[in-house]
């Protein structure tokens, strides 16, 4: 997995035009013409900027996975979810940084750690919806995650209202029966049954 | 599955004020202030609206899964996907407006459509990035395809270079390494896992 200059100009791309046409400290929105392998005039696109993320599946000793349940504003609803948060834009570079956003994560919205025998194990990243905006988040496997010695520490503009612990079998049917329904969890699920970690 | 009404105010939550920021045909902005059940006085949140769209799993009579690869401008690459499109805006209450546009992008992207005998089988909807957004995307298996009488009919807005068919295992270990990344099929192979239909 390269954690460095993760989307760039290669291979037959070219950005010719980049046009900021909205600013925002959560969303910047650019007018784009860019060269394509199948495009070298030049297409003309909107992209969506956003900061990468982490999520993380936090796997109990006993073999729960923990999932908070978080108010989520864009779709009016409160949802079951793994932990996510975004990375530092300067430090996306650094693999550290992007681990440590993770657990940080798990740490603020879980109240949970790492166990000392505890393993986070990269489950590769993923795009959101590759149509419109570059934003990507790195999944990660918290294998053995006990209650931190501090609590939470929920972000202020966050509302996550419970943490729970969930079965194997449970988490699944959620999965089966539309109850989970983001792309951070569904991803998650997907690299852990494709690596026959589930 | 609601397909009517899809995302709107209920239980404790209340739009307090939506104002457009950005405009385009591909994308609106809204500055909003809501209350929600956890923060009654309101919270302002910026929300990108974007159509919803189908994603379709196409799985030919001898087990193999169909992807498509599709040139992405916002990450500057191209990737092997589901074909998936959206969905007019005026229909999305109506249920066989989203099945016809999971054919349509079907037979436009992979050259393919239901066998005689096939079946289209919704897996649910998912929401790409739930904090941001409110896009959300049924998800369907398209069991028995057969290549289309018609051939591909290829959106002139879009890059597809390729359409191969893979094995499951291939399909799961392209998801083991990384080399699927998008949430769209990512997301319908956990729907299919968690329903043991893959």
């Amino acid at each position: 997995m390269i954690f460095h200059d993760f989307i760039r100009d290669s291979e037959g791309w070219q950005t010719i035009r980049r046009d900021l046409v909205f600013d925002n400290p959560h969303l910047r929105v650019f007018d784009t013409e860019t060269r394509t392998p199948s495009r070298p005039d030049g297409c003309h696109w909107l992209v969506a900027h956003r900061k990468a993320a982490a999520v993380v599946a936090p796997l109990t000793s006993d073999g729960k996975y923990l999932l908070v349940r978080q108010e989520r504003v864009p779709i009016r609803a409160a949802i079951w979810e793994f932990p996510a948060g975004q990375i530092d834009e300067n430090r996306e570079h650094d693999e550290r940084a992007i681990r440590e956003t993770a657990l940080r994560e798990l740490r603020e919205e879980s109240g949970h750690e790492l166990a000392l025998d505890g393993e986070l194990i990269p489950l590769g990243y993923f795009f959101p919806s590759c149509g419109f905006t570059d934003e990507h988040s790195y999944l990660f496997l918290a294998r053995g995650v006990v209650p931190s010695a501090s609590g939470d520490e929920q972000d202020e503009n966050e509302a996550i209202t419970e943490c729970r612990a969930f079965s194997r079998d449970e988490f699944r049917s959620m999965i089966a029966h539309n109850e989970i329904r983001d792309a951070n969890t569904l991803s998650a699920f997907a690299r852990l049954c494709a690596l026959e970690l589930f």
